[in-house]
C-alpha cells in the first residue's frame, strides 16, 4: 500500500480469483469454465479482416449484439446492457442502486465478489444466512429495504430457487433493486428473464463465460426494464463507454446466432454432472443437488483443504475455501466425461493411499 | 432515470464519446484513431487456435504483456498495470488517490472525461485555466494538495510540456499523486516514463488505442512505482480482475514485439500533420502547434460548429465542442495523406460556397 491510497480503501481486500496456472498442465476443474470450445461461427467472426480493423473504436452502444440478445430473450434492445464480463455489471449495480445509508444484502454463502463490491463502495452489507442445508429461504429477504443480490443457481452450492420464489422476494421489496445473478442458469435452472417485463425492480445478470464458452472474451449482460438499464448505462458511460472490444462484440453476436450448439453443450454438462454425482455417491461423498456446471461435495473424514491439496498433487485443480461452513467441501467444475474420470481416478488413488 | 438510482448520482452526466457511425461511410477524423492497421504479428496472435481457447479465462495478472511492456520502457513488471483501455485506469486512479475532502485538479480545457470521473466519485474538481494561448503553466499547479491529472500532449489542443516541467509539478506536490495521461505521446512529445523510478507520486498512463492501432481491442497501461501500482491493482481486482480479454492480451504482446512498425507509423502521422498544418496555414486557418495525432484549428470568420456541420455534410467527420474557448475550433484527427486531401478539398468546397 502506498502512502497515497485513500484512507477509506486501506482495509479493502480484493477478490481472489481461482488459480489460473500458465506453466503446468492440470485437469482444470476450478473456475467453472466450459470444457467445450466456441462454435465455428465464433471463429469466423474473429476474422483477419476484423483484426485489421482494430485501429477503429468498437461500437460504444454494442447495438448489434444488444439486438441479438433482446431477440433471444423476447425483449427489446433497451432492456439489455453489455458488460466486460458480468463482474463489471455487478459493480455497476452496486454503484447505482445502493447507498451507504441503506447498504446491500446477499446470502452469507454465495459468490465471493459481492462482499468485495460492498467494501469498495463503503456499503454496509447484510449477509443473510442460508439454511443449514444451504438452501435459500425467500422469507429471509422480505422487506430488507436495500439492494439485494444473489446468485441463482447459487455458488458454490449449485442450489437454486424457482422463479416464483424470486417473485416472492421481488414483491416483498418493491422499493429496492433485486439483482439475480444467473451466471449458471443455462445448466438446468429456470431463468427469471421472463419476469423482467413485470417487475420494475429486477435486474437479471448473465454471462458468456460459462454456458457460452467465452470466459476468455469477457462478456456479460443484464436484462431489466429500460429505466434500470438507463441508470446502468449512465454508470457504464461514466467509467468506460468503450467497455467491450470489437472482437468480443462480433464473437458474442455470432454465438447468439448458434444458440443450439451451446444449449446442447449445456445438456452434455448436465449429463456429465449426473454421472459424476452418481459416482461420488457410490464413493460415500456428500454432494448437493446442483443445477450449475459444478458440484459442491465433501468426503466424510477428509477435510476439503486436504482433498484440494491431494488432488492438486495429482494434477487435478478444484476450488476450496478456508471459511466456516465451506471448509469440509470442494467445488468441482463439470468438465468432459474424460476429465471427470481423471478426477474420479485421482479420488480413488487418494483414498487408497490413506 | 429510475426511482432506484442513488440520489448522489442523479445529476451525473456521462461522457459522450465522438460519433461512431456504423451505416454511412465517412472520412473519419473525429476520434483520433490511427489510419494504419495493426501489424501482421497481431493478426497472427489472434489465431483460430486462440479463439478455440476462449472457453478458458484469461491470465488475470497479464504477466506476459506486463513483462513485455516493462522491457520496452526499461522498468519491471511490478511497474506496470493493464487496463481495459486507459479510461479504466484513469477511473482506478480517481478511485484510489482522491478523497472527497481534497478532490482533484485538471486543466479547464483537457480530456472531457476527467470531470466525469470526478462527478462519479463525488470529488470537488479544481479546473485550472490554461493560459490565453492554451499553454499549461506548471506554476499554476504548485502545492494543490489533491490528485492532479493532465494530458500531455493535451487534448484537444495538441500542446505539450517538457518532462522538466512535469518534474516541476511533481516536486511541488510531493504528497499528491500526479497522473500524466500520455495517450498521444508517441506522435512527437517526450514521455515521462523515464521519471517513474525517481518520483513516487507519478503515474504515467498510456494506451494502445492511438499509436498502436488497437482502439478496437481496448488496452491501456500505467507505469508507476510498485506501491502505486499495487494500490491500482487492489482497485482493479476489487472491480474486475479479468479486465483484459485473452485476444487483447495476445495482440498487445505481439504489438510490443513489433515496436518499429508502430513508431514508423507515428513518424508518418507526424509528416502528414506537418503537411496538413502547412495547408491550413496557407488557407488562413489558425492552428495550434500540435505534437499529437490531431490538429486544433479554427477558420477566421467561420464558427467551429458551422465548420463541423459543413464538413459532415461533405462526408468528413471532425470533432467540435459547444463550450467556451473551444467553440471557434474543430479538432481534426491526422489520417492518411489521402484522407487529409479529402478534408482539405472539402474545406475548399465549403469556402467556395460561401
Amino acid at each position: 500500500m502506498s502512502r497515497f491510497l485513500a484512507p477509506r480503501l486501506a482495509s479493502l481486500e480484493a477478490y481472489v480469483p481461482g488459480e489460473q496456472p500458465r506453466e503446468m498442465q492440470y485437469v482444470k476443474l476450478n473456475t467453472n469454465e466450459s470444457p467445450y470450445p466456441p462454435c465455428p461461427a465464433v471463429e469466423r467472426a474473429v476474422s483477419t479482416a476484423a483484426v485489421r480493423r482494430l485501429n477503429l473504436y468498437p461500437d460504444p452502444a454494442g447495438s448489434e449484439l444488444r439486438r441479438a440478445l433482446a431477440a433471444r430473450y423476447g425483449l427489446a434492445a433497451e432492456n439489455v446492457l453489455l458488460g466486460n464480463g458480468s463482474d463489471e455489471i455487478l459493480n455497476f449495480a452496486f454503484t447505482a442502486f445502493a447507498s451507504p445509508e441503506k447498504g446491500a444484502a446477499c446470502p452469507d454463502i454465495s459468490y465471493g465478489f459481492y462482499p468485495v463490491f460492498a467494501a469498495l463502495h463503503g456499503l454496509p452489507l447484510l449477509e443473510v444466512p442460508l439454511k443449514e442445508d444451504f438452501t435459500l429461504c425467500p422469507g429471509d429477504y422480505y422487506g430488507l429495504d436495500r439492494l439485494i443480490v444473489f446468485a441463482n443457481p447459487n455458488a458454490p452450492t449449485g442450489l437454486s430457487i424457482r422463479p416464483e420464489q424470486v417473485e416472492d422476494i421481488l414483491r416483498h421489496n418493491p422499493d429496492s433493486v433485486v439483482v439475480v445473478d444467473e451466471a449458471y442458469v443455462d445448466f438446468g435452472a429456470e431463468s427469471c428473464a421472463k419476469l423482467v417485463k413485470q417487475y420494475d425492480n429486477l435486474v437479471v445478470c448473465m454471462t458468456f463465460s460459462k454456458s457460452r464458452s467465452m470466459a476468455g472474451a469477457r462478456l456479460g449482460f443484464a436484462l431489466a426494464q429500460p429505466a434500470l438499464i438507463a441508470d446502468l448505462e449512465t454508470i457504464r458511460c461514466s467509467t468506460n463507454p468503450y467497455n467491450i472490444n470489437s472482437l468480443t462484440l462480433a464473437a458474442g453476436a455470432a454465438a447468439i446466432g448458434q444458440d443450439e450448439y451451446y444449449m446442447e453443450n449445456c445438456r452434455r454438462v448436465a449429463q456429465t454432472r449426473a454421472y459424476t454425482k452418481e459416482q461420488l455417491d457410490r464413493r460415500g461423498f456428500v454432494t448437493l443437488p446442483s443445477l450449475a456446471n459444478f458440484l459442491f461435495t465433501s468426503c466424510p473424514g477428509l477435510d476439503g483443504g486436504e482433498l484440494y491439496r491431494a488432488l492438486k498433487a495429482r494434477g487435478v485443480l478444484v476450488r476450496w475455501w478456508d471459511k466456516p461452513r465451506l471448509r469440509p467441501f470442494v467445488r468441482v467444475t463439470i468438465g468432459t466425461p474424460e476429465q471427470m474420470n481423471v478426477f474420479l481416478a485421482a479420488l480413488d488413488g487418494i483414498r487408497e493411499e490413506r
